[in-house]
């Protein structure tokens, strides 16, 4: 049987209301001239199925839409193809859709980000939910990249060349990624050299066209692989195996 | 190239602007023992690529958590695996998405609906953003059933059993589509057959669980077949791309 | 006793709260070169009026203002006199309302819609209400369209002229009611015959003057009487006292 | 013509969007034991039918359901049949209604309200329409009670007994407009004496039972007339036409 | 150990919740030529210092920014320096306020407003919370002006010059209260006698400048005095602890 | 004359509005047995008021109750006396204040935050802000711990004990602020020493109380000190000053 809520009848589901759903949330973002708008999207999805197989859990249906890229960031209404859901409207659909999980019976929830932006407005969803239910679920919420030890990170960039991860926007680690995963998508020959952006220490709006450099990556993609990539993959799965074992074991007890 | 816009990079997409984005809607909701979940948005979106392929368009990723399953239609709580959004939230995402498209440049949007509750949230969310955009660009809903000529639908229901589409949910037409587009997960040696449901001139809440069939289809989808999914397909396209030749083309010219 | 609500003082309504209450809600949106402005609102109430004569129900005060009239159905802002609320506002009235009366202690309300572009509104507001009060109370909605039997609307076009009900505004149906309830706000004299309106399977935003008939009729109001307006009240009436005696009758014993 | 906007077409309301429009408010809530539950949307609808025939102005369908009932003045939730509406939702109405209008090209807008709670947000929803239309229509809110000269309110209480505006809920001067306007409805006989409500500096929540006279009004309406309504009523209305004339005088020619 | 909340450990707050909080709302706001921004916040706040000093409360930090500044008031929009929140903005904050402070334990807490426009959004937002909280605290809100005594007042307008509280702003009575509390902030040789503004019976939309005096008050500073504003200030905190006493003391015991 | 808005007149204000105003966000939340409530917010205030020295800035009064703290980082609901502001809350206030700036005239606004988990919400009030004025405005948004260089945090951590900023809560940084701007609110005897905190790669709801030590600081504030908290100003403001030429350097010539 698939994983996949969506391929699942109701009854196949209701049968499996004690497993984990995991609910991967990514984006609909510009990730330089190599990597597809969705790319945050596939990375959630891809890794969640991964995590699922690992722990049996369930996978529900991607939110494709992500909250705001930053300015500083992704560049934000600079680039065509972004699509950028209000604070609010992500609050409202991680809200409706962790409710009625709860309601349907599921008491442990992962959910999985690869959008950075997206962080504040899934846990606000997950407080409120909490709140409301008053605790009846376990919801735990993490990403690909907190996740990983620094042995991975210098694995990944063997020669000390981590920019840092506000720079790993189309970067190294999601190329490496989706080169894994995705590998017909990834254009790295259409990458041409161009300076790293420079971090800063603050925000600005509004957002200036040379605040991104001009391709909309953050930092050069060129030392990627789908080796990388299934590292960096195999090592979050890990941790959040892990992770499950220790949150949500109450649970299943 | 693709004509998703998930698959395309930044530059893919803004060189395609002028084209028809087809954003499909569709909902995460039972559809009795023998279909998937995630029907309705598995339907949408295998009907928006054979649409793009018709008039090169670009499909935006598919709207898969819909608004509430009416109680005496797929039985909204009652099944586990129907997951709910608020009308609110409905209005929200569709709104925020439009609206970005429009702030690309896009003029010619066509929502292409699969789940009838939904119709009236997508539209509310086009009017406001219309309204917002002062009409700078020309929006059409639709679904799969309201186009379908007469003949279509009795060629589906040869000896005059077509039930209304009230009753169409987890029956004839959408098992067929499914037969057509996902036949793997499709299940009809499941099904047992049992009584229709009876249309009712009202809605009464709460909902009784006597309200809906035991297994969740309102009709029985027996005498479902590939042949009729494709031939609703196909007709559903026919007519679309008529009205996005009537409706869009002052864009295209 | 008069059955309005407005007209009993807090006491006599206190005696009554296990009745039903009827709350009849419309709009004011153009209804063609004949019929006044608060066509829907009037219907509605006139309707609510005769229902509680039947089942000693009380009528709360019409809600007056209704959703957005569409596009290709009344025209939406093409009309001067036409007042379209939001549909959050629409949802947010009747919510405020139904919750009051809940904690009033009515146990059975009926939501009688004249307006058809009301119904997802108002029943988002009865859905959220239901689960906010744990389904205390039994709610119905229903209009007076769909109750109305084959042989009624054969009677009302006797020679199979029904254009469909997404044509009736401002047409024969609507007119033959306001020449029943009310004659003196009706001046078929000053329609000019022009030709229907043309249905389609999609709305289209935004609108252009053209989707509409100049006087903003969608089919003929030729051939209404008000003898077809109390054939169609009465026929109304006649159904809703049968789905009040099946939906509210464990509350009345 | 009638002066109700309901009443009209839409062609005659199209005739006289240059007229002011008059939009009463009022609310739905316990008026003691002798004043029926609609008397303030029945003052408000009286007096803004009484000001349109003065100045030729068009009566919009009054708003019936109003803010919530103060605790400590109209005893909110104590008695069954006031009908609170929350805050956002009267808003949101006004909001909505005051827009539509604008929109219709209606430049000159009263909106008489007779419930005092409703003041605060009415006012919001018109501060809100003035800065979303950059100020395009006048528009002038008030009531019937601020207007009143001091000789007039000396002659309603010719031996000096007005207890003051916080307690005139259900006592003389609503019951002496509603014997003017309502006469069928005032049940003056049902009255008890019971001593007066006594006015706090503060607001306490949650409202307690001995917070409001066990019948509902605030002081006693002994000694309320038909004559002393009228007195009333064309004193408000005289005020009013002032009002206008100073205020939309710009509009008019 | 201080009154106030935020100078305070959590467990020095901890030790104290059986104490009454008060809440201290004002607004940022023009006061003429003579008084700061800052006028209502800081009399807000100075008077619940005042007030915990007698009933031994907590002073919450003071919500320095309110409901709009209204156009025949303060003049609205016309003055550089107010900040008008919406009244949305106001119901929430002081919403998610005390129910925070309810969550906490606390089960006494006093609301005391400065500014006359916020009141009515002020309770808004204490029904709201009652309700959700069913009660659990008792909510006071009051303000400075509504209890003084009419000896006081006779006493700070000694020749009967007391123009009404509907022009007090920036005028006698608030002056002598900075000149009590913050006299380094008061600038009485700035006035400029100019006439009076004249009060209203309505309000109106959009303002115009000649609306409010120029320089932003509505009636004279001159005859203030720190005595006069000792005075006021007293006898405003006499009369709380009286209705704290009267109301929070079935808490106490 | 003050920078304090709250201080100035309106005349004042109006005479300054191409001055850049500084907006300091905290937060009314728990911070160990040592410091007060108000920490965030007084340390927000105090770097405001000294850049403003630096930039002849003027200081907005302070949004002293923040976003919520988080479970894993303040301990949330766990601890009295810390007030969540739910995320809509720091976003409309935000916006409000913003908005009225920037119609003020005002082209310059710094948002000086001092509570990490207001970020995202003070960043979505911008966003939303720039779009509605069209960026009229330069707005940064940024805090004390993002500008301080790494030989600062040397300087503070001499022997390499830098537990990472997702621990510095009640820690050595803030304890060393408050040491510096307000040491008579430092009770660093309370302080008894208890293990750090475990930072964590994810989020898990709801809170365990395990899941903070005891006392409610996330590290040991032991080797605090005023010195330290003047460096740590001092840098802070140094940077934020070079920031702001930057950023705001075409608005002043």
């Amino acid at each position: 049987m698939s994983n996949r809520l969506t391929d699942m009848t109701w009854k196949e589901f209701a049968s499996r209301t004690a497993d984990t759903v995991i609910v991967p949330v990514g984006s609909t973002e510009q990730h330089g001239p190599h990597l597809p708008l969705g790319t945050d999207a596939l990375i959630a999805e891809h890794l969640a199925l991964d995590i699922a197989d690992r722990i049996h859990g369930i996978v529900a249906p991607t939110l494709t839409y992500g909250y705001k890229s930053k300015p500083l960031s992704g560049g934000g209404p600079l680039f065509p193809g972004t699509i950028d859901m209000n604070g609010a409207t992500v609050v409202a659909i991680t809200h409706d859709l962790l409710r009625e999980l709860i309601d349907d019976g599921v008491r442990s929830i992962l959910v999985l980000n690869s959008h950075f932006e997206n962080e504040a407005f899934i846990v606000e969803a997950i407080d409120l939910v909490t709140r409301e239910t008053e605790g009846r679920a376990t919801i735990m919420e993490t990403n690909w990249w907190d996740p990983l030890p620094t042995d991975v990170i210098e694995k990944v960039f063997p020669e000390g060349g981590f920019p840092g991860w506000a720079l790993e926007h189309a970067a190294v680690t999601e190329t490496s990624l989706m080169l894994h995963y995705e590998p017909g998508l990834v254009h790295l020959d259409r990458y041409r050299p161009e300076p790293d952006a420079r971090p800063l220490a603050y925000a600005r709006y509004p957002v200036r066209s040379s605040d991104v450099p001009a391709q909309g990556g953050l930092a050069s993609p060129l030392g990627s692989s789908a080796q990388k990539g299934r590292l960096i993959a195999r090592s979050c799965v890990d941790a959040v195996e892990r992770y499950c074992s220790t949150e949500f074991q109450s649970k299943d007890t």
